[in-house]
């Protein structure tokens, strides 16, 4: 579990001390809330959007007046600006608090904040249900006796949710149907996401994998190493651009240049019905440059220790995220089936979001 | 400088240091160089093959006698047995050398060295020369003021070489000519050749860089902040394909998708006219997992420390080198000029290697 209610609050796995630590930190009020965000102990969107509506809880908790609750919104909503499922739970649980009494709030503030986690656990599952389609139908052009090999960015895995994942969900549904599957883990630098969380989660749970630089790729998908990749996204637009973690276009273009399917999985809260072109409307994460400059493990008598590996001073840049253009996309696989990657498409499988943001069919 | 000759013998700039120490480091002897190729304090095809020259000349200025020219030239060979310019730098040594009589080996040994490192260090100006005419030509093409931002994969730096380098060539050529001129510097997982010594090599004669991941190159082209990606290959073949660092395929990819030229430098002994279809044909190294799972550097006091990255037991792939097609390939700078990356401009340009291999135009 990355996420759980608890008689003092809300407890979270603490995955900035993974993979070499297993433990549960208790968020006792809004300003832990914002900091775990902030500070990645929780990561994802769907896992942000969770955290976010139960930091907005505790904040309304504390203080339920009219300006507490705009302050518990706007502190949380400065955290991560890049994520979207963010801003939509905040907005969600701000707009059905705000009507209501003060005295009122708490309560229901718990309760929808439970209700947004539970209703991403049923989105993942169903994503996994339909990426699972997929999966069998590749394994079934394969000659009898095949694994399937899946090659996978980032974490977008059952740590960036409340469970099952975005794009580790067929991954697990295949796995528990008992097909044969092996993962390719991107490493994911610079926080090294892949080779820190999906490479744990996976072995947590017996799925076969290998952890790969992220430079890595390209030859196995020259090599017929690959047969789909899949990845998750922070944010998707109206025309089917794929934000996600950086390099993930690097993937989809190799993926394109060697007839590899590429999916990438999400639930539509992440789809942005008011941006349209990714590349020149999506503002771009820069991070520290200390992700890139250090780097921390185990030393060999089990110390967790951080050294510097760049040259003393040296310069860094550090964006979060790429965008991968709609036309390197084979489809998204959301919680209502796979849409093709197109504005159609995805206006047809959403309409009252799409409607919400004035789209129509 | 890597290498220099100096009144007590020859003096190598200590690689293993880098980039947390520069420290010149004293050959005196056939013993000492012959173990800073083996503990690859010199690294790099050109570097290997100028320091197993000056090693020679240590070990016949100590024992002029045919038998001492036999086991200095079998000493340095045994140190990196793969390495082909430790064979043809010896050979071609050994060749000279023993036709003379003992007294006048050490002083023809000496220049013969020199001549070999001088050589080396004409053939990466030339192409230096060649690359900045393509720098200076996409500059022109840019607003007055501008400054051209290359793009650079691991380390064909002169680290690797006597001097200048490959890739970096036209980078210290057109710095030295007063252009603004701006290096991002891929990381280069897993050894992190781009961090620790294209990096450290750039800081060291003040040209402009900063470090990425080897993730963000995708992302930086699509915003238009790379104008020319340049990089050096271990292997090209007779059709133009280019076999590199793991991960070149990837911005070779990038590049194309972007209209950014990719430019590919090289010595032209490493052109293979033996070999076609480089996907197909050239056998990738596997490399130690090690090289992936742990990662060394220097902790807050100062001590350089190892540690593992990856959860305990990860499973590991790890390639050296991918191949990236001609096609993404704008143009190979040579010793002799930019030469297209197909089979009539190379056989044309080199028809002495290509006629060896039995090639003609």
């Amino acid at each position: 579990m990355t996420i759980r209610r608890t008689a003092a609050g809300v407890e979270i796995l603490d995955q900035t001390l993974l993979p070499h630590e297993t433990r549960m930190v208790l968020l006792g009020d809004l300003a832990a809330a914002a900091e775990a965000i902030e500070a990645m102990r929780v990561r994802g969107a769907p896992l942000i959007g969770a955290t976010a509506a139960y930091g907005l809880a505790l904040g309304v908790a504390a203080e339920p007046s009219d300006s507490g609750l705009a302050e518990a919104h706007a502190r949380l909503l400065a955290t991560r600006p890049t994520a979207i499922n963010l801003r939509w739970a905040l907005d969600r649980m701000r707009a059905r608090l705000l009507p209501l009494a003060p005295s009122a709030r708490a309560a229901v503030a718990w309760a929808l904040a439970d209700e947004i986690a539970a209703e991403d656990v049923e989105i993942n599952a169903a994503i996994g249900r339909h990426g699972l389609e997929i999966f069998r139908a590749l394994l079934a052009q394969k000659p009898a006796g095949s694994t399937l090999n899946v090659l996978t960015h980032c974490n977008a895995g059952r740590l960036a949710c409340v469970d099952w994942g975005t794009a580790t969900s067929p991954i697990y549904q295949a796995f528990e149907a008992g097909m044969p599957i092996h993962v390719w883990v991107d490493e994911t630098r610079p926080r090294n996401q892949g080779a820190s969380l999906t490479a744990w989660e996976l072995a947590e749970r017996g799925v076969a994998h290998t952890v790969i630089p992220d430079n890595t790729g390209g030859h196995l998908m020259q090599h017929g190493l690959v047969d789909v990749v899949i990845v998750g996204t922070d944010r998707t637009t109206a025309d089917g651009d794929v934000c996600n973690k950086i390099g993930t276009y690097l993937k989809a273009l190799a993926a394109h240049d060697n007839g590899v399917p590429f999916y990438v999985a999400l639930p539509s809260p992440t789809i942005d019905f008011t941006v349209s072109d990714g590349v020149a409307e999506i503002p771009i994460e820069e991070r520290s440059a200390r992700e890139v400059s250090h780097m921390s493990g185990r030393t060999a008598d089990g110390r967790i220790e951080t050294v510097e590996i760049l040259p003393a001073g040296a310069k860094v840049a550090n964006y979060g995220f790429d965008v991968t253009p709609a036309r390197l996309v084979t489809g998204l696989v959301t919680e209502r089936g796979v849409v093709a990657a197109d504005r159609a498409a995805l206006v047809a499988a959403f309409p009252e979001a799409a409607g919400a943001a004035g789209l129509t069919a």
